[in-house]
């Protein structure tokens, strides 16, 4: 029997959303290759997207087919719903050569079965799917019309369920697990590499009743002449014996992702750097009271804005996105954006990461919280205060 | 100062190789993507992947220019050796939209620079250029020919000069490190995860002088009836009191992978599983022999396949392949592949990793090593003993 983290009604009641959604733009089958898009559908788990691999899923009220690489094919015996039927293995020889494609080969595996007609989505601006394969592909579908189906299933994913939402909340125990052993890591003299070493395996041990996981990101420790990048990795070098560290971090259940970040001080702060912690939580707070149902995505950006420049401050990237299932690279969906020109009205059931954060010369410090939109307040999934950090 | 792992010498040497390989070709401009490629030439290092980025390299010599998300130059003059004029950062509105691509900046900043012209060549197999990204660079340089230069830059990789080589043997180090910790941590009744995080936590931590990494690739642990499953992630369930634990994982310096396989037994091993070994052991030593310099990549697997024939088996997957710098998903070179039909002549300094592994009705056991190829003997980068562990 396979591992499964949600009911097969679960799994029934997300097929048919997409393909609803399929129906109402015309797509006739979709060949999905977004890890994260097949794992919501099928159940799919395992780290085998460096291979080409494909679910093929039809308007039609058939199961869909999963082709992987034929040794990953016991890997979805035992994480997926799909029959055996429904599961498909190519041989090596397809792996990593100039001369084989799979893509060719699932095109071909369409053609045999009577879906290469018609409307074929293709996920046109995902990771896992390179232009040698769209064209191999589509040369091989010649009768059917390829159009983009990028974020077709993202926008699905976008609306968590009840069950899903379960998941998110013990992600988000995680998270605050691991800001914790943080908390406990971070000290002058510390090398950053035995912090991360501590943090990470936090998030992997989870708690005491469920699994953790590392998260599709690194843990950012951004540190000392390094705290104006972001998204750098760490180094052996210790923390200093004054200064600040921006920890961005996830906890992972179950591939759910919540974001978390805050701000350690040592030793003696940075002069400044409790006025840009104020303006980034009253920036936060009210970008969360905005951030109810029926709200515009511009608009939670626009208040945050709104309330950071009574600071003089500005905050130029995006101030949030919609966040959830993730497996590599990122946890992001690449759908709802926190910033201006983004219409979407925020529903009940999305879950987003909402961040604070000010890179200035004098200091540097983060504050984010990832949360679940409701009617009324919303329900933020982590327990840390919303405090600078001061390391013992 | 940037933080960088090798010598300006070192980054010279390789610019000057991929620019020789790109005369050969006729390629004028290549706009890299793949992240382990930027690395590889830049010293840029961090995990912005996920968002669009390119190094572009004109035949002359010309500094590359790298464009990253405005928010990541920070982290690129921090890893970089690239002078500041030649970094770039594009704002947020192109981040995530579908009506703004990083693409069509990048082709556009390559005409304002006269460089859209002549033969542009673009990693059309890489994770991380989509087929809308190709699409619209393409659209952007009407005057350009695009070729497919997909490993042009993996196959400069795929031999490692001694600067490399020493990282290589550091991140061996860190494998044996982490498979101690595998040996120490997997015992009947400890939960997979914790046991995870112990292994994990090894490989962040590193020696006491050097920084380790997580692996672009997970650890895999192989467990009581998914033992069948290569690339399944953990679980929160605990180890049986008897049975056997296949364990693939990687050691990493500075982006350099080290790759290591070992099967742990539990209790009473499965019946066969020390013929298996035997088997595998046997399959390993004949193809390092056969692994010199001057030899071909497929007769190295002929040799290994020929010796396991001989116990009436069989490894239908390639038997190993080029392994070096991965940042994700993978830390295959994609290049050389130990199976039939590979005509690659081994040279000196490649660095392969060879694999046998088992998955049978009765038990299955896995076996790998990673290492030098030489004009004599390979130099195997890590010391774990070629036995089946028994957890104590």
């Amino acid at each position: 029997m396979p591992d499964l983290a949600f009911t097969q009604g679960e799994f029934d009641r997300r097929l048919a959303a997409v393909r609803a959604d399929m129906a109402a733009r015309g797509i006739d089958t979709i060949a999905i290759s977004v890890p994260e898009n097949i794992y919501y559908l099928s159940g799919y788990s395992a780290h085998s997207f460096y291979s080409h691999q494909v679910l093929l899923v039809s308007v039609a009220e058939h199961d869909p087919l999963l082709i992987v690489r034929a040794m990953d094919v016991r890997c979805a015996v035992h994480t997926s719903w799909l029959p055996a039927e429904s599961l498909m293995g190519y041989d090596d020889s397809y792996v990593d050569n100039p001369d084989r494609h799979p893509w060719a080969l699932f095109a071909r595996t369409l053609r045999e079965r009577g879906f290469a007609t018609g409307r074929i989505g293709l996920e046109l601006e995902g990771y896992w799917l390179s232009p040698k394969a769209a064209a191999e592909f589509t040369a091989a579908v010649p009768e059917s019309e390829i159009v983009d189906a990028t974020g077709l299933v993202n926008w699905v994913r976008t609306v968590k369920s009840g069950p899903e939402l379960v998941l998110m909340r013990e992600a988000g125990m995680i998270a605050d697990k691991a800001m914790r052993a943080a908390y406990e890591a971070i000290r002058p003299g510390v090398r950053e590499c035995d912090a991360m070493s501590h943090i990470v395996a936090a998030q992997i041990a989870g708690t005491d009743t469920i699994s953790g996981h590392f998260p599709s990101e690194p843990v950012f420790l951004a540190a000392g002449e390094r705290a104006d990048a972001p998204h750098l990795y760490w180094r052996p070098s210790p923390f200093a014996a004054n200064g600040s560290v921006n920890v961005e971090l996830g906890g992972v259940r179950a591939h759910y992702n919540v974001g978390l970040s805050r701000t350690i001080t040592l030793g003696a702060p940075p002069a400044g750097i409790e006025r840009l912690m104020d303006a980034n939580r009253e920036a936060l707070a009210t970008g969360l009271d905005y951030a109810v149902a029926g709200a515009l995505a511009e608009d939670v950006e626009a208040a945050f804005r709104e309330r950071l420049a009574r600071y003089g401050y500005d905050k130029p990237s995006r101030v949030g996105y919609s966040i959830g299932v993730g497996m590599a690279p990122t946890w992001i969906d690449r759908t709802v954006s926190l910033r201006p020109g983004d219409k979407t009205m925020l529903r009940e059931g999305m879950t987003l990461h909402l961040m604070a954060g000010l890179w200035r010369e004098e200091a540097s410090c983060v504050l984010s919280e990832t949360f679940i939109v409701r009617d009324g307040p919303p329900e933020i999934l982590t327990a840390m205060p919303r405090d600078l950090h001061r390391a013992s």
